[in-house]
């Protein structure tokens, strides 16, 4: 005989969203809800408000298709960064990853995904087509492929490098590398090579 | 000069507010606002309902202080469980994973904590009163300190033993021991010395 109860079925869905997260389980889930459960009556719904109005009103980009809380983002329309230069991305969270890193002043064009027949996404599911016009009206020098080192990301850069080869303009490659903190050993005999390759001079 | 920049106050408020949840760093944060952000809008709204509704409409029982939605919970109201045996938890956790064993079929009373003078703690801001009213007002013939194994949960327990010595009543521990999967150079000397001591026959 099976005696186990729930108490709440309103906890119980609390705790089924929260498993919806992406690497989050039941355990993990049950203790957010808790968590939440214990809270003030305001701070949950300080909570619950941050996600819906980043849901709600949160837009997009209408020049690069990041994320933004106004029509333009406040990278497109800061006037002390370098508009001669797009770093091509795949996601916004790769404009997150590559700002953080404070090396990099020009703008950013978020493709929304790179080419993966597998999954169904062909060019013309991304924003590629905007991508090309900009680089056909706007005075560019210089685009940075900032796309995953994968398959999916190669074919991509290929095919933008490719619809844009009858415009005189720079195209870039992330370096590819040993990573800071990697033991040789454990690196990939890929990335290895292709170190030793584009090896540089000491000091510089 | 840093160029830093962020693209949504409003997708960082919602980071922060993951970020609050225990154990959750700002990587971890981001990775669910960006999940969320990706979901359908139905989706993010009963993804946040489930919480409003939990914080708003969840009751605590005015038996046994365990969660419920109604006014006295689905355990205390189900029949064909023994009511004369009480469990008692520090909190609804507790419950939980009591209940998820199957093993159980007595009642709880869940007393929101245990005794702790360092944290301003005292008997009077937990839930024991209703538990020695329940005792001394319902027909009760044993009940069972299911209490963290702590200094905390100790005391508690000899607290609560002291307040029903006048009342004919059985009062348990749960069994300590080595726990199942556990090896015994890695458990420690107090809980295998007590698991010597109340070793038990072979095969029964």
């Amino acid at each position: 005989m099976n005696y186990s109860e729930k108490s709440s079925n309103l906890l119980d869905n609390a705790i089924s969203q929260f498993a919806s997260l992406p690497g989050i389980g039941k355990k993990t889930a049950t203790r957010f809800a808790l968590h939440l459960l214990k809270k003030s009556e305001p701070d949950v719904e300080n909570f619950v408000n941050a996600i819906k109005k980043m849901k709600q009103e949160t837009k997009f980009c209408k020049i690069c298709n990041n994320i933004s809380d106004h029509d333009i983002c406040t990278i497109c329309t800061n006037n002390s960064r370098d508009k001669s230069l797009i770093c091509v991305v795949e996601g916004i969270h790769d404009v997150m990853a590559i700002e953080s890193t404070s090396q990099y002043n020009g703008l950013y064009h978020v493709l929304g995904g790179v080419i993966s027949p597998m999954d169904g996404i062909g060019p013309g599911e991304l924003s590629i087509a905007p991508l090309i016009h900009r680089i056909n009206i706007e005075n560019i020098k210089e685009i940075i492929l900032a796309l995953p080192a994968t398959m999916e990301g190669d074919t991509t850069n290929f095919y933008i490098n490719r619809k844009i080869a009858n415009v005189n303009i720079n195209v870039t490659l992330l370096a590819r590398g040993v990573a800071i903190g990697d033991e040789l050993q454990f690196t990939d005999e890929i990335t290895l090579g292709q170190s030793i390759l584009n090896r540089k001079p000491f000091n510089t």
